[in-house]
């Protein structure tokens, strides 16, 4: 069974071929610089590649690219559309509407569209990427999309609700939605399996950091809160996003600039974060680097995420009732020894001890680095493997 | 020796008349309505009193109209304002440049109203009640001003500092200040006094609840973290605020109400928490009894409530690298055990565990409501007191 997992942004499409047999990865490839001009980029397992300029005025042609490329490049690697079994959707924003991973009807994409006004870079392209896999392949081929904010949606009403007007919500759905929810579910379940437990008997910190980062507290197997919110803004300092600033702070420094409300936000997602508060660079390990060539700033930045994750992971454990186990993923996450131990520093009374000659031996791969009673993991986040399997699921159920 | 202390705001003048020598109040009131037209009302602390309408045009002559209640009226309690040893003043925003109580000059008048922009509803008032008492008084009679951030000038700088862009905390002092200073340090120091500990061996959360609320984190001794921000708007939801909201909420709330900065500010300050989220009321009382009717609303605004001071008590332990005492105060802390009770369960993995039968009974007294490892109290604020002792600490100091 073969399925291919679709991430489409506004400008690019994202695809992995997955061969869910063994759930290895046959070919993946990104359809880049769409409505700009055009570029393939596309590697085959067993290493021949297919790169090159096309002309990609819309997400159609460039899905008929990809086509082309999978089934009759030099890099091919099946030789028609209808040996695939499915096709999984990443889609960011599913609002209260979509609460699991469904199969696609027109309707559904039509749906997904509807919700752009609140996640605008993300929903209208997928939409787009949508009906041009609709368009271009055969109609026997099944659609899945997975939804960003789906497992979340378990998350109790006092944790999704801002103490902004009840009515800001019932009109315009301001809530906290959650992001990365494909990752931290994925982790969650493997992080369960490694130990051995059943999820549904444990409380699960998972902090996916990477240019994008958010902590989820994932009880029995539900999340109950997660730092994400209205959008993937708030919570965590991030690459170039502020994570959470006092609503105050907003209005003022807004009235400082002279900047309307969509430049603001423009300001706070892509002039903030490491970048805004270092003033080096948005990515953590030039951060790193410049703190340790002593850049105060630089080393502001990396002590504010670091107390960031701790202040999370101690009101996870509040809102739990208790704590099992934390795992780090994501770029950050499965890289950064330093990170996952300075943010863990001082959590003895959680139960949790770092092995630190250990940790700084880790990245990315799946392995336990504490020695306490709570059990702290790196876990490498998979989230095209879990689309992959939730297709699977779907387009295999009775 | 006897201290007056003043709580001036935009068009009210509060005072308290303290006797140092048993800390008792000899007598205290409000002037209100200055500017518009004029109002005082005061009691002595034998239960006279003087309540009459009186012609405020500025805090000069609401002052002058105190100084007559105090020493001339039918409910005076002094001959003459020269048996007054000092008077303390209630500042709120203090900045960066006031780290401690401090004796008044023309200069700090002058820098305190500099810093009205920080704090436009309160800096302002102060700074006129301020030369409106040096008018007034006696020359002889010294002025203190004590800070509602002074106490939380301790912050690190990974705590204070928000995500944004650092020239805006360069530009325009754009950090965390954290607000209920007085109260907070009031609170945590009498509780150590109370446990026979030095403060400085204790990590204490102390939960300061009322129509305005926040949370401190306070380490040996020193405020490490605070809930309240740039404003007191921030951290936990309150009677009529916000508490913290994603930042990209307040942009897009702001195009949808196509709201000013201003008007956002106001939104969020006047017509949000408590009463925004139930519909009924900002009182948290109101609030309940609706609750306990059946009212929806109400009851997510409640439970909103507790669980935001849960994951802060989990998320300052982490802070702290774990917590001794938890303290409940103002006038909800003291008050409401039903928050006391809500707010802490759940948390026995910090080895907090309240006895509810006693908390029950417990209204506005200095008491001890847990039976686990780490203490959960009552203690009553008194911020007039604490900046009685500042203002006779200052001007008895060689």
């Amino acid at each position: 069974m073969l399925i291919l997992v679709i991430n489409a942004g506004s400008s690019s499409l994202k695809y992995q071929l997955l061969n869910m047999e063994d759930e290895s990865v046959l070919a993946k490839g990104n359809c880049d610089r769409i409505g700009i001009d055009g570029h393939i980029k596309h590697t085959a397992s067993d290493g021949r590649t297919y790169d090159k300029d096309s002309d990609f005025p819309t997400h159609t042609e460039a899905f008929e690219k990809l086509v082309e490329v999978l089934t009759e490049s030099d890099a091919k690697v099946i030789d028609s559309m209808s040996e695939i079994s499915a096709v999984g959707h990443r889609i960011v924003q599913g609002a209260e509407r979509f609460s699991k991973t469904v199969l696609v009807t027109d309707e559904i994409i039509q749906a997904i569209d509807d919700l752009q006004e609140l996640a605008p870079v993300h929903n209208h392209p997928h939409a787009l990427a949508l009906w041009a896999c609709k368009k271009v392949l055969p109609a026997s081929v099944p659609q899945a999309v997975v939804f960003d904010t789906a497992f979340h949606q378990t998350m109790p009403e006092e944790a999704f609700m801002f103490g902004l007007p009840y009515e800001d919500y019932e009109q315009f759905k301001v809530r906290k939605y959650g992001f990365h929810g494909t990752s931290h579910r994925f982790v969650s379940q493997a992080l369960a399996d490694t130990m051995g437990k059943d999820i549904k008997t444990l409380k699960i910190i998972s902090c996916h950091l990477g240019n994008g980062s958010s902590i989820t507290a994932v009880k029995n197997g539900e999340c109950i809160d997660t730092s994400m919110g209205f959008t993937p803004l708030d919570g965590l300092l991030m690459g170039t996003r502020t994570g959470s600033v006092d609503p105050s702070a907003v209005t003022f420094v807004m009235q400082k600039h002279n900047f309307t409300p969509s430049e603001m936000s423009d300001y706070m997602n892509k002039k903030s974060g490491l970048l805004g508060v270092s003033g080096i660079s948005s990515d953590n390990r030039d951060v790193g680097t410049a703190a340790d060539d002593g850049n105060k700033r630089a080393a502001l930045a990396k002590k504010m995420l670091n107390y960031q994750i701790k202040k999370f992971i101690g009101s996870y454990a509040a809102a739990m009732g208790g704590v099992d186990a934390v795992l780090f993923t994501g770029g950050i996450g499965e890289n950064a020894s330093d990170v996952r131990e300075m943010a863990t520093e001082g959590l003895e009374f959680l139960g949790i001890t770092i092995d630190k000659a250990l940790n700084k031996t880790i990245h990315g791969d799946l392995k336990k680095i504490s020695t306490g009673k709570t059990e702290v993991w790196v876990v490498p986040t998979n989230e095209e493997l879990l689309i992959a399997r939730d297709t699977l699921a779907l387009v295999t159920a009775d």
